[in-house]
């Protein structure tokens, strides 16, 4: 029996969430159910795509994931389920697939057609949930859509290269539990145009010419405990998803702040990393 | 093995939460245990019944709810446990279940008395998780309770009809995740005493005179996408419940803010349908 | 199959907590998977103890345990496994544990030593997820560690005696869900030292001088409802996990507040109790 995963900003006090999945078990008695976020801001792409990106990769493969963000039918955003790294997606074609996983090529999308007999202000319940409970249960995609060749494309927010390879300007593009500023420049496009190379890593009025991957590296510990105090202290690490992330140490959101509201850092802020 | 949801004002941090599914699994190992919210406005009944009552109807016949929202019992409120609607319900004795399916009649309802022999401040976790363990292992609800005729009635907060029938006067009962507004008017009431007249809805110093069943219908696809900026404007929808809304088109509670903030249309405040 | 359940402070919106539960369903397809809490206050070992100490033993003997909050491996933190009280804990070496359980003896302690091979900036799920695995698959725990006779202490935020036995001072060390403040002085230590003697609670500026044990004692059914108003009343209450408890009736953390807030009861302040 497959895994079906939920993504959307239905937030979790509402009855959306307990509703999709009471349909779901009345379909497929012994699914199961992840909840990867309730918690999307409304209708923000963006991160749904730097969520699901960093979570779906760690499922088995064939696990087939629902996006119930911004995905009202309309005349111009169709329903799409896709094949694409193994996995199995299913969410408006509004081009946070391209942002989830533009650089791989996906095995085959369809085009939702099974609305015709369908009229529903919930696409998520009525919709979404069937092509998953059709595609746990082995169906194939051309059942329940029309092939079409592609996805839609959304450009913004991608990095760009300066002339002469000479620095990487990028955006935050997620504020996380922690206050922590994560950006859209992965380490592997810095190692390419880096190719070792000094740096300095520019945030608003602050820069960085480290770049950590653990968060206490920070921390001397060969000095006595009074005299190591960092907590507060900002950096700059490549995070687990191995994205250029502004942190501040051991931070906390809700009583001080974190890197987000203390550096002044927030969505689609500009961040630059200037080699030499 | 049923299904057993839990719909509470526990929140999701305290260990309430994690307690009560300890003790259902070590009760019952196979147990399906389903969140429907744990984030109600602590002791409103109104909001539990709003949630519970577009949840419940996803989930398979035979599937147990839990209710832990103000469910201290004392010298009023009794627990009780019901069949309604081919669903079991274990809740406290306050109204709830009359907000929840007033027009359902219960084929069974028992008053709780195994407390006889369990002193508890948790009755969530003492009482409610020993007779959802019951019901679901096949017991009949007389071993638990004693039968009683019928539950508590709840009447505030139920629409009114003007006089000649040409008006409905109902009440904000929920704010929802996107901030929009929901009333206790039904799509069905007002198709029943509209009878297709044209109408008008007045909430606050607002009115409305269409009541859309899409978000996106209020947007003309035919423009070109500069014309048609409509993120942030009003309208009145029936919702994917069928009840009628007040709602802000895309609008983003966090930021900007929803119908609720914008409008000033919050809990129990007064919405009107006039009928011409 | 063992239960696993997450204690955390990830939080419920970023990928952490979905990409834990896919790595766990990729290697163990039949586990089940817990939610205790997700929104410990960011590096917050005290409330991560309270928290868990209530909920663990409501699980069934052999659940494993796995607290992701302040995990980061560091010259002077390490991971550590134990069985203790027939359940197992896997977590950092940072005293949480003796926060949780000082009274019980671990069975056995193990210093987790897999990290040889794993290169991590996020230990919950490259450890921690390894480790509950292997241990719900009937491993032991010195296949992926060494033994150690004992794990950090902290000794902070204990309650203590005042002489003659006539106080006992404690703390505030959590503030729930309803706005309620919570001390570490348990009824079991109240019992033992007061032995059945009078007594004043004392708490800011505020007096008690009974103790309850539901919080609708408080109210006087005899008297007609317009008489009982008492939403709102502050009073002292063995709460369901047996602590003192300062607590406002029927409050809403949301709208006028709880006792934390309108009585000023934070985490770590002052609680005491002075027998006569």
């Amino acid at each position: 029996m497959s895994i079906i995963t939920l993504t959307t900003d239905f937030g979790t006090k509402d009855h959306f969430v307990g509703a999709v999945k009471g349909t779901i078990y009345s379909e497929l008695p012994d699914a199961k159910i992840v909840d990867i976020s309730h918690h999307i801001s409304p209708f923000n792409i963006t991160e749904t795509a730097y969520i699901l990106r960093n979570a779906y990769k760690s499922f088995p493969e064939g696990s087939i994931h629902i996006i119930g963000v911004d995905s009202e039918l309309n005349a111009e955003i169709k329903h799409i389920a896709l094949k694409l790294d193994n996995h199995y997606f299913i969410c408006p074609d509004n081009g946070v697939i391209s942002l989830l996983a533009s650089e791989i090529k996906p095995e085959k999308i369809v085009e939702i057609n099974i609305h015709d007999y369908i009229e529903t202000s919930f696409p998520v319940l009525d919709v979404f949930v069937k092509v998953a409970c059709h595609i746990a249960r082995g169906g194939t995609l051309e059942i329940i859509g029309k092939i079409i060749p592609e996805f839609k494309k959304m450009i913004e927010l991608h990095p760009t290269i300066g002339t002469g390879n000479n620095s990487i300007s990028g955006n935050i593009i997620y504020v996380d539990n922690y206050g922590n500023s994560i950006s859209n420049i992965s380490k592997k496009l810095f190692q390419e145009v880096g190719k070792g190379r000094e740096f300095e890593v520019i945030a608003n009025k602050y820069t960085f010419s480290k770049i950590y991957t653990k968060y206490c590296d920070i921390v001397d510990f060969t000095l006595p405990k009074e005299q190591r105090q960092k907590d507060g202290s900002k950096l700059a690490i490549f995070n687990s998803a191995d994205y250029l992330e502004i942190a501040m140490y051991r931070s906390n959101l809700n009583t001080v702040g974190g890197a987000w509201s203390l550096l002044g850092l927030n969505y689609r802020d500009i961040i630059t990393v200037k080699f030499k």
